[in-house]
């Protein structure tokens, strides 16, 4: 058995995806060496579609910390969206309404980034690790263990160890159960989401609610498009051809006057969604930041969001733990990050529950649905409610 | 058998409630006869305890047409109210945001107002009669027969027929129900209602939060308070003794940091409630109005306001009607006066579900709605969007 070769830096991370990665990125520009460890290669983080919307306090986090250059020319800025119901469609303008944009720029071009950032940058980021564990997180020293892609052993011994590592996160199945309260909420729907090859049916996102259930048209580039329908938790995503998909697609958003581009239809999944929380975000001298910690369903675009936010507060606080040797800015961060994630959980379920289709749905919840969305559009501040929650809060 | 007595008018209307009295009172300004028939005696609805909380627009309809004397003097206006949860006292200062304040003035007190100056002006009001039933609401001259107090027979031909005859309506039901759209929603939980003799526990009404369930803090006068505390639907009044009640009260508001005034309880009761709304509000040459259409929860405080905003529409459209026997101003009234019906039953869902504790809550849901609370009353948007439903939206 070879030697565990051991390195010694201030902040473990277990993740290499934006959260982790933007951790690393935010700690360095503080001063504090941190290594990364990702059981996933780059290859295929990289080949992952995820979410695509960028929260105007997202953005100015790449921007402020140099990591800009391409959501700034490539991303594609968003004044506002659409919400379609009773026919109609209509327009929220979150610049006007709250003086902020959104920006719509995948997930995974956020990480390519980030990653380059930090290659560029010489740190320490190791893609494609196996066997990852992590040891003594509510000691002096904790640890994470792993075996590199070479298959040799090692250890690296941090200050403090953060749990980056989404949703199926060890670092939180590390935790004692009696440790952490968990909260969940099911959703008894689900979204079949395409990859198209089409050019824009939208300039901007469209939300829209149809008797049929609601239905996502969403942008990728100027030729390839992303669009989403509720459906079923247990769709078989061989049952629907092309035709049948872009047959609902139109017939939902055709309820509300629109008509969409389509094109070949490159990609099919469906997506389950669930609201997961953790409570504290800490254990020990270890904490969880993003999807480890918590998820939202996909409505209101907050999951990398929420991620990016939770780091930036935990890189200034695990940098006053650092400075002051104060254990206590951990349950700080906790605190501080935990508001924005319920506020977040709410928003979530409120698109979520005022556009989908409720499960064993009547008459009078479609009607009513209606009218709140109707309640929404006439007013200047319920259409400002909506667009502030949108483009994100300000950090607190 | 008697002769039955005929009586012909422009405008017959079934339900001497504030709907009812009101109706007839804006015809009779615009020129309008009507007369009014009810099964109930004056003392018996002058007896009946109900909601107490009237929107801006029910005032200014009141004030404009010579029946504010009693609420401007008597009633007590609020400004706002308040919202109880996660330990505090939120205000919500609906002049400040909306530009509009409520009065607090009950339901009866209205109807007595309305009774008295149909009464002075003459009008044909008939309480107490028995055997109402409705004829030939399609045709060209529908009426209205009934008992009156002393058994004599008697009919009412008018031009139109309304319906104010609250939720059991007997116009609703003399309308073939294939004519009638029907939405119902029926909610897992009552309210325990109490009358006290007591001083008041706050200046304006609190909408309280808390894990025991929610619980609403009202004001009759400076020695009457009302008081609701949600229930079981089946609840046993019995089984509430006065003290139970006040610890109950006590241990929901004191989760905020809020303290009631105690007193003898002089009344008890379980309220059920439920949303239901009938399409369209019109019948051949028969209408109907408040309750007889729709019923909402309390919680948005919208029972008496919806019907007295029905009726403002309705006297502007029957004006027509009549003048130009265009019968199709009485489908305009259904339309518009559905709208405001419609977003009235939103936000008294919303509130609903907002602040009680969900059937089969668990603490994702409950922490879900504090988060949501907080959402609102930190955010000015958030605030005003609900300041503006309670305090009443401009008539379309």
């Amino acid at each position: 058995m070879s030697a565990r070769e051991v390195t010694t830096t201030s902040v473990g991370i277990v993740g290499g995806g934006p959260a982790g990665l933007m951790l690393s990125h935010l700690l360095a520009r503080r001063g504090i060496d941190s290594v990364v460890v990702d059981h996933r290669s780059r290859d295929e983080i990289e080949q992952t579609v995820r979410a695509g919307i960028l929260e105007a306090d997202s953005v100015r986090l790449l921007s402020e910390t140099g990591v800009s250059e391409r959501v700034l020319s490539e991303g594609d800025r968003h004044h506002g969206t659409y919400l379609a119901f009773g026919g109609q469609l209509h327009h929220i303008d979150f610049q006007e309404l709250a003086g902020a944009s959104v920006w719509l720029y995948p997930q995974t071009e956020v990480f390519v980034d980030l990653a380059d950032a930090r290659a560029a940058a010489g740190a320490d980021v190791r893609f494609g690790v196996r066997d990852t564990s992590v040891h003594d997180v509510t000691g002096e020293r904790p640890s994470i263990r792993f075996t590199d892609a070479d298959g040799s052993a090692h250890e690296v011994r941090c200050r403090y160890l953060v749990g980056a590592d989404g949703s199926h996160s060890l670092c939180r199945h590390a935790v004692p159960p009696a440790e952490l309260r968990q909260y969940r909420k099911e959703y008894p729907f689900a979204w079949f989401g395409i990859l198209c090859e089409a050019p824009k049916s939208a300039p901007e996102l469209i939300y829209n609610h149809s008797d049929r259930g609601f239905a996502l048209i969403s942008q990728r580039t100027e030729t390839t498009q992303r669009m989403y329908f509720q459906c079923d938790p247990d769709e078989d995503v061989d049952a629907w051809s092309d035709d049948r998909i872009w047959s609902e697609l139109q017939a939902r958003v055709g309820a509300n006057g629109h008509r969409l581009e389509e094109g070949p239809i490159t990609g099919k999944s469906v997506l389950r969604f669930r609201s997961n929380v953790v409570e504290p975000m800490r254990y020990g001298n270890m904490v969880l930041a993003g999807d480890a910690a918590h998820t939202v369903p996909p409505t209101g675009a907050k999951g990398l969001n929420l991620a990016l936010a939770d780091v930036r507060v935990l890189a200034e606080t695990l940098e006053r733990a650092l400075a002051d040797g104060d254990d206590e800015a951990l349950d700080e961060y906790s605190r501080r990050a935990l508001d924005r994630v319920w506020r977040s959980q709410h928003f979530s379920y409120w698109m979520t529950s005022m556009l989908h289709r409720p499960h064993g749905a009547d008459e009078f919840d479609l009607r009513r649905q209606v009218a709140e969305l109707r309640s929404v559009v006439r007013s200047t501040a319920g259409k400002t409610y909506l667009a502030e929650a949108y483009t994100g809060w300000p950090t607190r």
